[in-house]
């Protein structure tokens, strides 16, 4: 389905994030230690701590990386695919919360070290959208859209998950490959401009060309 | 121009990489130096070298970027935009070889360092094709045209540039950023799926999306 105008939705870049545990948490920086509230993000009750952990993996590490909050009940972390060639994992793409089978990692604090069994993910990109917001794009949870972004490296995300609820605000989530690839960055607009049927989105085997 | 069937592409993914001038390789390897190829290119006569450069920027540094050979007229660096946040420079999106008012880094060889004036650039996307391929899709050299990928990270680059000619072998080049944004690696198969109208290719204003 094609919308008759393209809609503009803004932009939010996911660089590497972690969500912790509290249990992570009190390891990491000391029994019942609160994370410290930095900036909040277009989401609603979420935020940037001013607290960073190093993540290592078994080819490298990567320092400074943000921990975002509240706390949730299971660590996550999120990565580019790039950030994983550094790393030496292979994470799947996901969505939030889903990491089943997802690889570990070690994350370093200033009070202790967790060893993660499972939790590193490459975020699957996606679109927040308040329930109201998207009943009138003929939307609902778990649809799939295309999203544009215009300019010299004009690029269409095909398979963009929609997240619709009563506490999401409208965003279109992407991470830095993402955004790097398309040239976007955070406060950017984009556009959906269709609702995606569940097979259209895969480009299927085409013939081989050869020069005649 | 849409085409009945999408045309099947070799994708070439490019990492950061440098070309040298034969005045730079003197200064860096020592008078005289030659090249070592190291692997052929998908492009006739190109070749990875053995060799490597530290690219140091304002902010920050990479070692180990390799030299692609032979030797050309002027020295270029190309890094991709995820690149250009660590080396702290801001790099235009440019075809190779257009490197007026692009800025300069340092190169750190083994016998010499090079401090470049300008050349460092993000390498715009583009499609190498044989005059006579191109005869046959009704493209020639400088169209733009969109470029599909599927999978989980399903995208349409568009806006990708058309290099015809009689020394090109067909191959969809583009960086890294691009590739992990669309989970693309060397030698998957893309698909030409039309030749961009020059005003097709961007997405201009559209209303902003306010919930009913």
């Amino acid at each position: 389905m094609k919308y008759n105008v393209p809609v503009q939705v803004p932009v939010g870049v996911s660089n590497r994030h972690i969500h912790l545990s509290q249990a992570d948490l009190d390891i990491l920086f000391g029994s019942g230690y609160k994370l410290t509230e930095m900036k909040p993000l277009g989401q609603p009750g979420q935020f940037a701590c001013k607290e960073v952990l190093i993540v290592a993996g078994p080819k490298g590490v990567i320092q400074n990386v943000r921990i975002l909050g509240p706390t949730r009940k299971q660590t996550q972390v999120e990565v580019s695919r790039s950030d994983s060639f550094v790393l030496g994992l292979q994470p799947p793409v996901r969505d939030s919360g889903d990491l089943a089978g997802s690889p570990g990692c070690v994350l370093i604090g200033p009070k202790g070290t967790v060893i993660l069994k499972e939790g590193v993910i490459i975020a699957a990109r996606h679109l927040h959208i308040h329930s109201t917001e998207a009943e009138a794009l003929h939307l609902k949870d778990k649809d799939r859209i295309t999203v544009a972004f215009g300019g010299e490296r004009s690029v269409l995300f095909q398979n963009v998950i929609v997240r619709a609820g009563e506490t999401m605000a409208l965003e279109f989530h992407l991470d830095t490959d993402e955004a790097n690839a398309g040239l976007l960055k955070s406060g950017d607009r984009a556009y959906i401009i269709e609702r995606c049927e569940p097979e259209a989105a895969e480009v299927t085997d085409a013939p081989v060309f050869v020069a005649s």
